[in-house]
């Protein structure tokens, strides 16, 4: 990413939630929102990081996300809720709900909320994380918009349907694998054919459903390893939209087509599996660290590139950018000030850059993780 | 497949089920052996189905597996268990924590079983579909020994861990993804190359790590969609050694390769999800049903390739074998005649071949599903 600015976490953090309150976001619901897109820049995700701050405050004006809801929580059985988030932020939504399968779990050994009426909620790792921070098994998904071919298709039909799984570990963040089910990303196709390049073969295809390695001519994208990543798909969909009442694929309103004022009624399905209902909690974090251990010291195909897993480029790009401040592109840079412009807010300038070598800053935001 | 012969299910089921007991097997261990190897025959996942029953007998000669175990169930919160197997055959291992899992859920509202000491389960959609007739979502993994090569490494490390998901709907047999997370098996290339045919890119790789089109040099499997595929293999992983207790990856006694005698402590996770926690049955199945119709009548990229969903062939399948018999290439034919001849049980020639018009038989079979 060409970068014009790294602005700190903790800086950054200030300016997301001044931003949503201004705007009219709830407290807590801003809180949320802001832990949620910080978190999520700091590990290096950022097509679902602070860039889409913009994208928020359009979506709030043009009345598709409820600043102010009022959730409905009812617990169904002994392990299992249902959550009306009443088209608040995702990022709120999933959050109150992933609390609740944290409690559930506590009460009765595992907690599965099916989450309805909700939004966007950026990174399904920051609420899978979130449960594993409780020394449980973390799991999330959500359905989203049409964007991946159906195998022997012409067209797309499910959306990028996230997985996501997060473990605890000794003496290092939780194992977390948070993986959409395309190949690849339109937002990577995109970068790519910004610079002229072709994309990989088998990642996307023409309005004609024939695959092109042209970024410009693809407008669906493959799934993975063909009709097992559409079947994972389907899978997130019968969890998100089957169990929530929720639309399906070609009937979900889209994030940015879609207008500003149309609810995306989105679903949600969030699992904690507490683990010392099988194993010692020490045990368990203990193996999980060695058999990482072992991944990690396997010999490497190219000896310049170590064998890694999950999670590992989030935790080093974390730990990165906790001390360098998170970089902004030109045009996040740009839409950035227009905000600051907007609301009033006091202006995050390139001056600010030398700040974050700024040690208490660099302290706090690293307990986020 | 090249067949010798086709052999009706219930006849098959009489042939099975007397070579097991008459091997020493337990009567009901060795029902559910039978039941899974004939389901998943039927359902032409034929890696994993009645030609395996050789192997197992040799696994019972050597001692690998308990013909008559003495399981432990522990239930270690309201919605969790941990069932100890005995080295007891992985099918009745894993269905009797299936029925667990159910009981759970129908109290708890979910249930999930781990379980430890077992062995080779066959297909996981055995008792996925199991949970599914319960109406719940049914969820099965199971670790296998190192056959996958891991992301930038060299060498396999983790197995063809696989994911099975099913799922009760409105008018036909539940919807179930039952997939590996490598692209190809051994099986499908070995058959490759007995064809002197190459196989697809991005299958596999040579003893140095390196992607190979040639059959005879695959040593390891890819997984699907590269870092992500082995992610997923990392998460059942997870769920099968971290949460059991038993050995992972490189440390699994391999299937064909270890001696006879030696346990194979596999792990296996077994999840219900009660649908009626969160939609009517009703709603679900018929929304489910819905779903998998608008994506089977989208179109085709090819028009003599139909879209179809996860668990559409194995039906077509099903109902065909249900009426024309399972069929039986030369090799496996020769091990079942030997079979029949060292155990004394009554030869399954191709003179019964016509008995499979039979309509009691044909009924019996379909009511597997």
């Amino acid at each position: 990413m060409k970068e014009v600015a790294r602005i700190s976490a903790e800086k950054l953090k200030s300016f997301v939630k001044a931003a949503l309150l201004k705007a009219g976001v709830r407290n807590d619901v801003a809180g949320y929102v802001t832990e949620g897109l910080i978190q999520t820049s700091l590990r290096g995700v950022d097509s679902h990081g602070v860039r889409l701050l913009p994208h928020y405050l359009e979506a709030l004006k043009g009345g598709r996300i409820n600043p102010d809801p009022n959730y409905k929580f009812k617990k169904t059985s002994l392990s299992t809720g249902i959550f009306d988030a009443d088209h608040a932020f995702g990022h709120a939504a999933g959050m109150e709900a992933a609390k609740r399968a944290i409690e559930l779990a506590n009460e009765s050994g595992t907690g599965h909320i099916a989450v309805y009426n909700s939004s966007h909620f950026g990174a399904a790792a920051y609420y899978a994380l979130e449960v594993a921070h409780h020394d449980m098994i973390g799991m999330c998904f959500t359905n989203t918009d049409a964007l991946v071919k159906s195998f022997a298709g012409k067209r797309p039909f499910l959306g990028n349907n996230p997985i996501c799984f997060a473990a605890p570990c000794e003496n290092e963040g939780p194992f977390c694998l948070d993986m959409a089910t395309s190949k690849l990303t339109f937002n990577k196709i995109k970068q790519l054919g910004e610079n002229g390049m072709l994309v990989p073969a088998g990642v996307g295809t023409n309005t004609e459903g024939v695959e092109t390695r042209n970024p410009n001519e693809i407008t669906a994208l493959l799934p993975i390893g063909g009709h097992k990543g559409y079947g994972l798909s389907m899978i997130v969909e019968i969890l998100c939209s089957m169990l929530t009442g929720m639309p399906y694929g070609p009937h979900v309103p889209k994030m940015f087509e879609a207008p500003m004022s149309e609810k995306r009624c989105l679903g949600h399905y969030i699992s904690a599996v507490r683990i010392d209902c099988f194993q010692t909690k020490e045990n368990f974090k203990k193996r999980l660290s060695s058999f990482m251990e072992e991944l990690r010291s396997e010999p490497a195909l190219d000896k310049n590139v170590p064998v890694q897993v999950a999670g590992d480029p989030e935790k080093k790009c974390a730990r990165e950018r906790s001390g360098q401040g998170i970089p902004f592109a030109p045009a996040e840079y740009e839409a950035f000030k227009k905000i600051a412009l907007e609301y009033g807010i006091k202006f995050l300038g390139v001056s600010e850059l030398n700040d974050t070598d700024n040690k208490k800053d660099r302290e706090k935001s690293s307990r986020i993780f």
